[in-house]
């Protein structure tokens, strides 16, 4: 794991102490994203050199006190700790291509899958420079707002956490999740995906009630008073899974979830709703109650999923 | 509407007052969320009679003090408030096929859909009898616990809701939702619905990480924070429905979210996990940016859904 290379590098930044030191910075990438985390470490008052590709963007940060270097090699050059933020992993192998990296701290918040992470780790190892990769739990209005909840799951070398944990923690909550740089976008994307499964939920529920005479706000206070009743529903997926016994504090069990499915499905006919979003679940739950599992949760599904 | 006969008509039971008066009740159905909610009721100190198909099921609720009838009719005989929590709506009928419910007061706690609460409320207002229909949004261990969370939905007779308040209060939480006696299971289906939903992402992101090195019970507290924090993004939906604008107070909107989309499903095959739990919500994603509406957030594809 390129991680282990990038956690003996040498350290090349000044650990940031209680005193108050407030390394210079150099971010490169001022899309919407960007621009709320360089932002923030300006307020704070972070010595900060910006880059842009499309230099305009840089004006706003430049007016508030930022340096803007003319490429991406010069805000490179210009501090130790080098954060970028871009579309993608493709544009941060193009934005860094010209540049010097040896005995850099390099930040990376651009969204990306667990492999990129790897792979722009080792990149980033054979160039000489420590890596940590970000996972930004956070939309723009939430960065620089320490009440928003918003957060970075970050992961890679832990020389490199340790050594900027004070600063990285300036514009969002920090999480840091293992050695493994492909562990911060692995957390990124399993949550988000979980929430593509809730909203989906939302919307075929939206969907049932949508043609009769109730209040979308009263029915959306109902919904979310449930869906946050039954989220800590997980810690009993992971303590079955952690047991490998999917029976472990079962309440209603699959053949009781399955038989309840035909309610959910008929309604969803006489409301005149399609159940698209419903029946890839149910399907996967009856596939494994056909496997004889009955009496366990609906924990097995995961099982299933794998291929 | 049915309801409308059944609010009209007379009162027959003794609302009760603050004085404490315990009307009696008659039960029918004695399987597991029967035996939890007729339980709650004696335990109350409400004089209970029960019925179940199984006589044996009675046995311990008569060991605790309530009286046991011989036949469905004698159980309805013997009060005016009568319950039933049944298999199925078809089992209420097949139960109280003989029984007289001239001026009874019938509630029935059987899991249906709309269609059925309003049918079943037009064939007891046909019988004489007021109607409510009950959406249990609890599971037996949570009857009977008032810090549980577990409430029951009900629709249909206001005047029975109203005159029974305090004594529906007794097993679980009440939330009322209109004269449509349809509306109960209307809203107990469409918040289950939602809950498929959210356990389909979840199921999703515990595959993924599942063979990484990550502690289950970790990954669920974090799983567990995220969904919490999202669930309140049904007020947005709901607002933008009423509005019938749905760029209202977008964040993300539909295009950056159907981007997002490609690292998910990358991210999925990269661990080796079916998209199959995933798909069906990006596709409608995806068909609502192609009519148009990037600029949206996701709340379009509740439209796709009617049929
Ligand atoms: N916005 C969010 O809510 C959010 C939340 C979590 C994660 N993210 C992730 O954060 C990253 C940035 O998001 P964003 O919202 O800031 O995106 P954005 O507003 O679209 O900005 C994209 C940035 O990437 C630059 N860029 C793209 N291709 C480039 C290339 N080939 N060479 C040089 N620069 C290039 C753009 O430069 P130009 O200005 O020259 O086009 C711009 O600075 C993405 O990976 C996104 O998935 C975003
Ligand atoms: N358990 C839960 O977590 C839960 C949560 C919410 C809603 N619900 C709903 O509540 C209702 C009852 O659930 P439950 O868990 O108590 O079910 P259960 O344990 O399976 O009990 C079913 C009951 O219905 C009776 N029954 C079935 N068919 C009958 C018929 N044709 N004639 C007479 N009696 C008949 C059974 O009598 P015998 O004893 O003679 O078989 C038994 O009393 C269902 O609609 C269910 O969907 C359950």
């Amino acid at each position: 794991m390129t991680s282990q290379t990038a956690e003996t590098a040498e350290i090349s930044a000044p650990a940031e102490g209680a005193d108050g030191t407030k390394p210079a910075l150099s971010f490169l990438g001022l899309g919407a994203l960007g621009t709320a985390f360089a932002r923030a470490w300006l307020a704070a008052g972070y010595p900060l050199t910006v880059w842009n590709r499309t230099a305009a963007r840089a004006e706003p940060l430049a007016a508030e006190g930022a340096r803007v270097a003319r490429t991406a090699a010069e805000a490179v050059a210009a501090a130790d700790l080098v954060v970028v933020c871009l579309l993608d992993d493709a544009s941060v192998g193009d934005v860094l291509a010209d540049a010097d990296l040896a005995g850099k701290d390099l930040v990376n918040l651009t969204t990306g899958t667990p492999a990129q992470g790897r792979a722009r780790a080792e990149w980033a190892a054979a160039r000489g420079a420590r890596f940590l990769d970000g996972g930004v739990m956070a939309v723009p209005p939430m960065v620089g707002d320490p009440d928003s909840g918003g957060y970075v799951f970050y992961s890679g070398s832990r020389d490199l956490f340790e050594a900027h944990a004070r600063t990285l923690a300036v514009p969002a909550g920090t999480k840091y999740v293992g050695t493994d740089a492909g562990h911060a976008a692995l957390h990124d994307v399993a949550l988000l995906s979980a929430m593509n499964g809730m909203f989906a939920g939302v919307a075929h529920a939206f969907a049932l009630v949508r043609k009769e005479d109730i209040a979308p706000r009263e029915f959306a206070g109902l919904l979310a008073g449930w869906l946050n009743a039954m989220a800590p529903f997980v810690h009993r997926v992971a303590e079955q899974l952690e047991l490998g016994d999917y029976t472990e504090g079962v309440v209603s069990n699959l053949a009781m979830q399955v038989a309840g499915n035909a309610t959910l499905l008929r309604t969803a006919e006489e409301q005149g709703v399609s159940s698209e979003l419903l029946a890839p679940y149910m399907e996967l739950m009856e596939r494994r109650l056909a496997d004889g599992h009955g009496d366990e949760d609906g924990t097995g599904v995961i099982d299933l999923l794998a291929r």
